[in-house]
């Protein structure tokens, strides 16, 4: 490894990174840049960022504004295809790093800086997909790690660190909850949930009530979708992310987008988390509404195969690459179709459509009842189901 | 076609069929056997369904009770391949029809038959899947579907034709909806559901309470699983078709399993159909939580291919194929870890599993969190990188 | 079915489609306008094909030529898939069928028609290809399909209906073999060919010399391939149309791409059949060729992936559909790389990339071989096995 | 790393492995127990291989005849599933890994050894195949891979270290090919290949004729299959390794079986490499044909989807998985209507089946060719057209 002269910093004013500014001019001999991603986090945990990045040591702090990119162009890109990770968890953490990673080189180009660093740790999987988008974006610029370099292992050390160091950190010394936050979604991991015989307890969740508590009454929204993305909720036409953050409003209300699943990480063991996408859960549903009406059988049965890939990619950080462009061209092809309005029901904890149109509907209640039609004669299916099953007849036959 | 003697109908003693046994006789001149399947449609349906067959004309009725076979034979190994058609739908009413074909065509031997008849409509599904069963297991018979030759195409026409020749029946002219139950789940279709604007009446519900009006307390249910069977609930062992009905009970109080989809029909055409799979829909969430703990990703990813094709194979009655065997021999492979117990949370429409372990569990909490262990070094995180993303990196530098 | 006034009929001047004019007038009383799709068939089959379309009956006749479009806009993104039906059969009659049905229509509109016809056979695929894609393009024309209706089922009695109007017509009674030629391929079927078991004769092929004929020294071809579309062939720049022309020829001489198969066809039963696709057999070489270059291991199987499913598209007739658009969307996508020179070797029947080379190349002599390198630090293996075989250790360990 | 007292090291009796032995008793300490699998990489190579270990200081050598297995466990279910490696490589290599880290495990139970050991390289797929299947078969045991470990990056450094200690050794220090033998294949990387715009030069094939220089008459060889396995050549009865070798006898004169690729390899570059199957080539023919005949299309189309996945799988190493056991499980109840006779036409460098035939062929002449049938009346095309192609009308009236 070469000298590293200015480094760029994923930077969150958490314990870990502000460690990381010292422990990287220490270790390294470099300046350090702070970058910070304003990808809906809240704004709590921006307030004052660029005060701690400098105070932690960083010579300059760069604030981006990430949101209506993020969910413009990694969201909803992987909304049309359909991804869910494993049968069940939505992609949030997942779907911010790639334009993470984006924007953190396009600040080190911009202050030429000759690398890079993070603060995820060493079993997870976001140093993967960090670096993964690294290599693809700018395989020039080194990659420093420290999780998997330095032995501050525990939060008593990373304060006594900070400490040492007079650096002033507001963090407490314990913290049970392992979170990340964006406008999509919330997740939790770690203290009890690290036993999947443990159901989580009330602390765990910190965006939407509990069924339980959330109101005794429906509450009903309408949802219109152009081309797989929705543009307008309860009528109001509003840009991608403002929708997402209204939704999300609105649903964590009910008590919606909760899940809590042992998932398989990409570096090859399981983990526990629970998620909170209380919004995306609501327009996930609208989706899946539309396309029910607009999809054939053969096109819909694709679109999970799409999906199902696409899941993986996304979970395993390989945005920025072939398969990308490949799998994504196919979803956007099939999304023109995608327009229409839903209704959606929220109450305790559920969402379900309740209402769905499309001016590419395929579905004809004409076509579909018993009565005649210019489209379908009813004798017709006699000569589909002898060819349909043909190789089964012929089949049966030969056996005698 | 040949002049058929005795031909073996698929009777319901509902309207269609009471009517098709009289057809049958005056427009083919054969003797009529009727067959009815118990496969869980309940006592109501049953009773007294072997007199209304003979009253209608036929000369013999055959009840066989297909209850346990149909959820260990049939029910059972799709849910080892996690099928789930198009998302949301269950199969309940496709994974009854092979075990019904198969039931019909035994009592055909039995008795000498040299055709078969079946009440479905001439636009939906069922016609497919019971004529392929045919086709596989009888190619020698022939196969006749009245709904595909007469002119009887209303419930007052049916009631005409059987009131003329003094055949008695209950039905009344008027109904609103069309419903199909087995043990799994109860289906229905037409009335307001034809516009899938319109939001399904309280009628369109026969089993399950709303969510609305559901227990305000959630229940708890633990189910064991063994190698993808539920064994016992509650600690209670009961056979699979048992446990089933002990779950439609429990969890229809609180609302859960319903489902209200357009959906793609083999035949071309989309429908709308509200299904109610109660117990069904508790198993399913048991058994995606026990493979959140023994399936490591690739198996997870294969399944989800496994049951992206088996549920379109269910769905279209191509259960006596070759390739059922094919994707069933695989599920089964995967299924011989898929032990354990889980805990699910039953309250106002929603299943969630909340506690969950397994013998062959590969979640270890060791590994999953941050502190060392011998299994995962944190620097061979590096290493993996690197090479898990050379070829982006080497890509990026072709491109320069 | 209305009463028809005018009807466009694919005609081809051979027996069949000129039994098919006087007939449709006869039977349907309708005006018939013939329509000839020049796709690369040859001059002899086309001379003097106006006239004999006017003997026969028809009003007028048109001639279109339609060899560019085949080749580049429906061969070439066929083959951007990869596309191989059945893991053999290069799809040559299937790429035709599409173009041919919707140039057909386009006349039927010019002309004003109401109805379409083909000369296709009741058992065949032509039939379900035509058919589905006149269903997506004019599915308010009616359809004749007069191998389905009439009782001409013998040359001789196609013969003596010509012979009784006074149609004067060239063909004999006896015809071993049915073939489709276009500039992709010829297919031969029928005769000897009809059992399995039977080596093709001499006469079976007609384009290809046999590989013992072929000359005892090999030649070598250049091609130049831009984005998965060749174009030049030995360093001429040529149209795609003209390069699949020259490659023909050059192919034939070493008697490259013949096939001798058994495919299933769409309509449930199997066939047997020989193909000549010499050029085509070339192209594919070569583009497989670049693939090895540009491609990385999962953008590769992601391909098989397209290919597997566009193979069954194309042979199904499914071509105007939406599924079509995502595969061909995706398949663009990855052949934006797709760009090199191939040398090939044409040898007795056999033709092999000998020498392969594009700027798009992820293939590296300094990355490949044992060397070190900046990009591959060996040490980094270890940690790339350790985590790529986690999931294993862990299993095994579980089992202990 | 806990200190190792005894390793089994992978032993071929090369440069390479001769300097392993004393290296790793110098740097670890331990006692080397030297395991030679013979998989049929002929005499020549393991003439005298005992003696070269212990004169290189090997404690005990066992050599294990793994020939019969490895090509009925591991090469014949392989095939069952079709696999072929990015469309071309036969995965010789590939298969021979997993029982021969097998086998070594099983010596190191045997012996008592703490650790395993293989001469593979830091760059290539076998440290990866081979230490994936010891994750598998003995987390507990430890890993040396010498290659990622020494300096000794040359064959004259590695004959220097040999000569220093006496230890006789006949390799010479120029060697321009690595190659790789075993019953199935030879492989050969290196030299020229290393520029994919170098054909191969004569020296790198060692096992065929060149097309060339084959024999102006083809050979015909008949082959009998049972279940997807070849049991009798030119109507003797063999066991599968002998049917094999057989095969390679004759196949190899014929110039069949030659490869020359770009291929993904696992780590993430691509390499070069020319592969010899001669007979493999033959089998794989074979076994294409009768799949022609037995499998329908949907099962063919799903048999691609297996072939595809579990390609990737062996050439990863990930053959102690789960993924493996449902693969195949799929692949076996495919195979088991796999049985017929081929015959295989051997001619300058190509392998065509000429001649086919199977008990359980779904081909019928009667039922494809166009005479009237039982099985299909010619007017059920339109029914099935209809339903086959409604969605595309619907879509299109639809639009209007």
């Amino acid at each position: 490894m070469n000298s590293i002269k200015k480094v760029v910093l994923a930077y969150s004013g958490g314990l870990d990174t502000s460690a990381i500014v010292p422990w990287l001019k220490e270790n390294y001999g470099c300046e350090v840049i702070a970058f910070v991603a304003d990808v809906g986090q809240g704004a709590e945990e921006l307030e004052g960022v660029e005060e701690k990045a400098i105070a932690s040591g960083a010579s300059e702090c760069y604030v981006v504004d990430l949101k209506d990119e993020m969910v413009s162009d990694y969201i909803y890109p992987t909304l049309k295809t359909g991804s869910i990770y494993e049968g069940t968890y939505l992609l949030g953490t997942s779907m911010a790093r790639p334009i993470i990673a984006k924007a953190q080189v396009e600040i080190a180009r911009k202050v030429g800086a000759d690398a890079l660093s993070h603060g995820c740790t060493g079993k997870g999987n976001d140093q993967v997909r960090f670096e993964s988008c690294f290599a693809a974006l700018a395989p020039d610029l080194q990659v420093i790690a420290p999780w998997r370099e330095w032995d501050l292992s525990s939060r008593e050390s990373l304060l006594d660190y900070l400490a040492e160091r007079n650096i002033p950190c507001s963090a407490s010394a314990t913290k049970i909850y392992s979170r990340d936050a964006n406008a999509w979604h919330i997740s939790h991991e770690g203290g009890e949930l690290e036993d999947p015989w443990c159901q989580p307890s009330d602390q765990v969740w910190t965006w939407t009530n509990s069924p339980e508590q959330a109101p005794n009454e429906p509450e009903f929204v309408t949802l219109n979708v152009v081309e797989g993305e929705v543009v307008a909720v309860n009528g109001e036409q509003l840009k991608p992310y403002d929708c997402l953050v209204k939704l999300n409003d609105l649903a964590s209300v009910h008590g919606v987008g909760r899940v809590d699943i042992v998932e398989n990480r990409l570096v090859g063991m399981k983990s526990r988390g629970c998620y909170e996408t209380p919004g995306g859960t609501v327009i996930m549903a609208a989706l899946q509404a539309i396309d029910e009406l607009v999809l054939d059988k053969a096109s819909r049965k694709w679109k999970e195969v799409l999906g199902g890939e696409f899941s993986h990619l996304v979970y395993d950080g390989r945005w920025f690459t072939p398969l990308k462009d490949s799998i994504l061209a196919g979803a956007e092809a099939l999304s023109t179709v995608a327009s229409g309005e839903v209704v959606l029901k929220l109450y305790k904890g559920q969402v379900t459509a309740v209402q769905k149109k499309s001016p590419n509907s395929l579905y004809s209640e004409d076509f579909a009842t018993f009565g005649a039609d210019d489209v379908y004669d009813q004798s017709h299916a006699e000569g589909f189901i002898r060819l349909f099953s043909l190789s089964s007849r012929i089949s049966a036959l030969a056996k005698k």
